[in-house]
This record gives structure tokens, C-alpha cells and sequence, in this order.
């Protein structure tokens, strides 16, 4: 079992945001949800409202396994805005835990230096944003501990490569299933 | 630009849940998430709080263009027993509006007697719950008036198939390119 961060703010994609907590859930990880806004509710994107387990006060976040950034244009801007979370993510890097983006968010790691000679994914049209990087136009890809998303429609295949790194290869095909996603992945 | 009721109740499927209103509100409906519990705020089954934007007891929904139910088993039994939604759902059904149930969802359908000699789709081992249907395993399916979705794997399916059905095949499409879903879809 994993014990995981993810971190909202105001702008997040729910569908980017819900899915890998949905799904690391029920792969049997800790998730922790923090919200780097200074209060619980966050708005998303489309205007949809999400409660947030602890703040980012509240929470020293250095024993992490996982460290998840949704995406979403404004949630995105708020995230990379917020000094201590980069720290925490400089930190996290730095120790080899694993990092996740997703859609816009990559672009916060393409301005830390995380994604220097590493392949990676980005939104469409962001590609100048993943600094260093080799841009590769697919729903996922994992380069050693940074695992990178496409968008809100790669969310599953995020999720299950999450899933994959944490838990290994046979408990996210049995997720698959079990969450009936009939379509082709990586797992 | 069509009007969408959602209906919230504890124990929602958060995917099943959040999906749909995402990408029928990036598609313009005015979609209106409507609790079912006298509370606006909700807990997934995954513990992921959302809040809803109305109770049910403050809108008459009778305006509505399409009628969504998100899955997940406590969340398919709290919205069963309401009464007031069955009501809500038999006065649309009866007049022709479009009804949508994901997952467990259907299975409200089946006991409402919605889907005599139609083709639906269920959460696998559910299937005999579609009183008088014809099981379909795919991810969604559109009979008449009624789009029945698989599982949380299929939100991505069923949330563009009801775009599709209120906003054309052309906006669905594009829908799906903008949000990176690249896996086959019947759209």
C-alpha cells in the first residue's frame, strides 16, 4: 500500500482530479487529497465543487510515495503559483519518489527541470512547456519516477499506470476489469 | 444547448458521477446537479465529497431535456429509494425525455419497468436486473430514449454518447479530440 498526495486548486479538472483518487483508492492506497487554496472546498473548472481531506498547512507531505498533479488551464496556473508545493515537489524528486502530472500540469515540472532528456506528455499545443523533454503524442508515459498524462480523456490510463507503479501490473488489469474499461492500455 | 439534471446521492460512483456533468457542461448544457439526500454536500464511494448545486426539493425538474443517474451500489440504493426521483423519472420517461444510468443505475430502470424489450447495458452480474432487456456488453447503449452505461471504465463512453444524443455527432467528436481521449468509442 502507497501512501499518496494529490493536490487541488481552484481550476483543477474534476475528471483529471477524481479518477486517479477514484482509482488508487481502490487499489488499497493511502490517498491524501490537500488543498494548496487555504480552505477545503475547491471550485473545478466546470464549476464543480470537491471537498479537500487536509490543507496544505496542516500537512508536512515528506512521506509520500506518490505525488499527483491534476491538470485543468487555471487549476494548473494555481499549483505551479503555490512555493510551498514546488518545494515539497523539489523535494519529493530530489529523493526519487515518484511524480505524476496530468493535461496541463506537466508544464510544473518542465519549469522545476524534472523532465530534462526524459520522454514525456503534456496537453496538445503545451509541448514547448515540458522543458528538455522528447514529447511524446500518447495518453501516458512513465520515464523512470515521473509518470506524465495527455489529458482528461487519458485520465484512466493515468490512473492505471498509477496503480501499476504502486501496486503492481496484475492488481491494475484486475482494476481494468473490475472497473469494466474496454478499451486498450498500456497495462 | 440542453438542460441536464444529475442526480447526487451518498455512495455515488465519483467517475460515473463527475464524467458526464464535465463534459455535457464543456459541450454548453446547462447541467444542474440536484442532491437526494435534504444535504448539498455528498460522499462518493470512494470518499470524495462533491457538492451538489440544488436539492431536490428546491427544482421541480420537469424542464429537464435529459436525466442522469450515476452509478455505484450504496449510491444506485440511496437514489432507488427515493421517491420523489422515481416520480420525476416515470413523468420523464412517460413523456419521452431522454433517460441515462450508468452501472448499478440501470438496474432503477429495470425495476420501473423502462426497459421492457429494449437493449441495456449493466455493471457485470447485474444483469438480471434489467427487467425485459436484452444484455448488451459494451460500454454504452442507446435504445430510443434510454442510454444505459457499463461501469466507471465507461464514463468516458457514456458521458460522449449523451453529448452525441443532445448536441450531435459533430460536437461529441470534437469533444473527444479536445479532451485527448484516444480509444475507439462509437462515436
Amino acid at each position: 500500500m502507497a501512501k499518496v498526495y494529490v493536490f487541488l486548486a481552484d481550476g483543477l479538472e474534476e475528471v483529471e482530479t477524481v479518477t486517479p483518487i477514484d482509482v488508487l483508492r481502490r487499489a488499497g492506497n493511502e490517498v491524501i487529497t490537500v488543498s494548496t487554496m487555504g480552505r477545503k472546498w475547491i471550485r473545478g473548472s466546470h464549476k464543480i465543487y470537491l471537498e479537500a481531506d487536509r490543507m496544505l498547512q496542516e500537512v508536512k507531505c515528506e512521506d509520500g510515495d506518490l505525488y499527483v498533479l491534476p491538470g485543468g488551464g487555471e487549476g494548473t496556473k494555481n499549483l505551479g503559483a503555490c512555493r510551498e508545493l514546488t518545494q515539497i515537489l523539489q523535494a519529493a524528486y530530489i529523493s526519487g519518489k515518484h511524480i505524476a502530472a496530468i493535461c496541463a500540469a506537466p508544464s510544473i515540472f518542465g519549469k522545476l527541470g524534472f523532465l530534462e532528456s526524459r520522454r514525456a506528455t503534456v496537453y496538445p499545443g503545451m509541448e514547448n512547456t515540458l522543458t528538455g523533454a522528447s514529447y511524446q503524442d500518447v495518453p501516458v508515459v512513465t520515464d523512470d519516477n515521473v509518470t506524465t498524462g495527455h489529458g482528461p480523456g487519458a485520465a484512466f490510463d493515468f490512473a492505471l499506470e498509477l496503480v501499476r507503479i504502486m501496486n503492481g501490473a496484475d492488481t491494475a488489469v484486475q482494476l481494468k476489469k473490475q472497473m469494466v474499461f474496454q478499451h486498450d492500455t498500456i497495462v
